[in-house]
């Protein structure tokens, strides 16, 4: 196990009816004038936008609202929203929403802090020193990012994706009742599970030794999500299954199972590509590149791509062939991901052929010599060959 | 998946070298005096305590020490540790050891800030309002103190071992070395591990369905604990041993594996009377007190025991028989812990038969109608049956 740090200081509330207490967290957070921020309307006309103003104006906290996140979150709104917040003097912001709108309230919020541009610190110009306190009322499985340190915003004029880690991206407290994820569409709910898994897997496939501890905690938490996702999307309102991919979604992003290893992120970088170019789910785009990334590299680390369809898929190990059992295992997670509705190939996600040498070329380079992907270092040559294989 | 409230705000630097860091964490924490506080010589010894002065020193911190903490730690040293901080004017507790430094640094840290006796918090008269910030150095893995809300402190005139929980028992700050783990006798290490086992296994049995998520990562952590400790108990130097370990019982404790379930805790109960009473080890105790728990209870949820048999000790399920399976996982079980080097039965600890009724009379009840355990509510006369079983 490699050395680490690893603090996560959220406070989480979870379960029915967990966004009642907004009001009482945001007062103990020492919140007095919030931002709510959403995306669409349905957030309103489910009532759970009113029942939070309720919950504020009870525990005698003021409030501003701005709707309108969209997937792949846009600098553009959130420069309103620091514009707005300036102006109506906001303490706190709460994010009502998936991981876009979370990721939209942690720009906003430290753009208030900030006296540049806020996409400085999305370009590496800067690195954010103060942010507003903000917290998350959770409606989606999947993007982790209520307690992740992340946080991905697309510039919308240049078609730009780009992601920040710091620990100033964590949240105060993410409320999370399961029951707000029963009204998604089940194409939602399995790009939701499919970014949990992803997030999973790229701490999973690592090439370190002796992890044994967080394997086993993360091939049990694959194992529960996966099934969790076979029943939700199928039934979307059984609270048990939505409470397994809700808390998964969770510990998939937060590093509780990434500790001390080197964790790779080369299949998101290039997935951002696909999402900012067509405007695609991020789950759905992951659904397409991973399964292409792990055909590409499992021949480099057999035994570990084995290791994931066995105990993960419940392949029988092929003690002669184990080449035979990875490949096995890409072929269950590929089924599954065909199960819940999801795209494998470039066409069912409507990306065109002769785009993939200009996103190869465009993916964000993660190393110093140029190379993108912390366990297999990919060129953009590689980054191409992985994109062909999901063009098929 | 039951409602709760998860915040472990724990900073956590785990790794080789992690104590030269003590200074300059206390400093973030606004620590400027310091008690280090300690069990035995061996900490001096072996310039454990020398590093983290200077860490202190370079970092321009005050301190005074204070050692002499004792397995089950006491209440008397910790009186001693409250007038001394006062004294001192010391403003944060560093405690540098396991379980029972960590626990003695707690009740010191509440009672500095309390006007009456600590034990108040302990025997139920007063709950802490405040608390000194303290932090830990690690010295063994077992206990899960270092982040867990749990503090356990023996009255040394009465033989009474209490446990408190609060989130007041957050540590600031753990900071863990594995390698400060090599020096331990092979029987600590034992003892270590069957108390992280304990903490997952309380957690475990519950009698909840639809908890798949925390099952499978608590299936999985058992199962890297026990590859552990086989390998830590022959080579206490196996630093990727020590590191699962260390990092397992850390999880093992801070809920972790614990949230949305029922949980149980009567095991530990028992245990509290056999150690405050004969002053064994608390893990010693718990491999004699759990495998009876689980023969006298196992035949109230089958499936959750041949669960346990088939997925963390590998045992085949008997689809005939699921009793013959469930009982296959509790021999499983007992023979990993007699291979660690564990008592299984009373008289292997040096407890007499005839303390069971007086033992079973004093274990604390947990529940309204005076039973003890969330998941199997026990009577005396339940506890005095599983002390039955246990003295064979």
């Amino acid at each position: 196990m490699k050395n680490f740090t690893f603090c996560v200081p959220t406070k989480f509330v979870f379960g029915r009816g967990a966004e009642l207490q907004a009001g009482a967290l945001i007062r103990e957070f020492c919140g007095t004038k919030v931002l709510i921020h959403y995306g669409g309307g349905s957030a309103v006309r489910s009532g759970l936008i009113g029942r939070i103003e309720k919950s504020l104006s009870e525990a005698r906290i003021g409030y501003v609202k701005l709707g309108g996140v969209q997937p792949n979150p846009r600098d553009t709104l959130i420069y309103q929203g620091i514009e707005l917040a300036r102006r109506e003097g906001v303490d706190f912001v709460l994010a009502v929403g998936g991981g876009s709108t979370i990721d939209s309230s942690k720009a906003i919020s430290h753009g208030v802090c900030y006296d540049g541009d806020f996409w400085d610190f999305f370009c590496g110009k800067a690195v954010p020193q103060r942010t507003l306190p903000f917290g998350a009322v959770l409606t989606m499985a999947a993007a982790g990012s209520e307690s992740s340190n992340s946080c991905v915003i697309t510039q919308e004029s240049t078609h730009t994706k780009r992601g920040l880690r710091t620990e100033m991206n964590r949240t105060r407290f993410a409320i999370m009742n399961p029951e707000l994820a029963m009204t998604l569409p089940p194409y939602q709910i399995a790009c939701g599970a499919t970014d949990i898994l992803a997030h999973i897997m790229e701490r999973y496939f690592t090439c370190d030794r002796e992890v044994d501890l967080i394997d086993r905690l993360s091939e049990g938490a694959m194992q529960a999500v996966i099934r969790a996702a076979r029943i939700a999307v199928k039934q979307p309102d059984n609270y048990d299954a939505q409470s397994q991919l809700m808390w998964g979604s969770t510990i998939a992003h937060n590093d509780t199972l990434g500790v001390g290893r080197t964790q790779d992120w080369g299949s998101h970088q290039i997935e951002h590509e696909l999402s900012a170019r067509y405007d695609v789910a991020h789950g759905a785009g992951l659904a397409v590149v991973f399964p292409a990334w792990m055909r590409y590299h499992y021949s480099k680390n057999v035994m570990r791509f084995a290791q994931f369809a066995v105990r993960v898929y419940g392949c029988a190990m092929n003690f002669e062939n184990p080449e035979e059992t990875a490949l096995r295992g890409i072929e269950a997670h590929e089924s599954f991901l065909r199960d819940i509705g999801m795209p494998l190939t470039l066409n069912e996600l409507g990306a065109r052929s002769e785009d993939i040498p200009a996103m190869a070329a465009k993916t964000k380079t993660t190393n110093p010599d140029g190379t993108t992907g912390g366990v297999f270092p990919m060129t953009a040559a590689d980054i191409e060959a992985i994109l062909r294989i999901a063009d098929r």
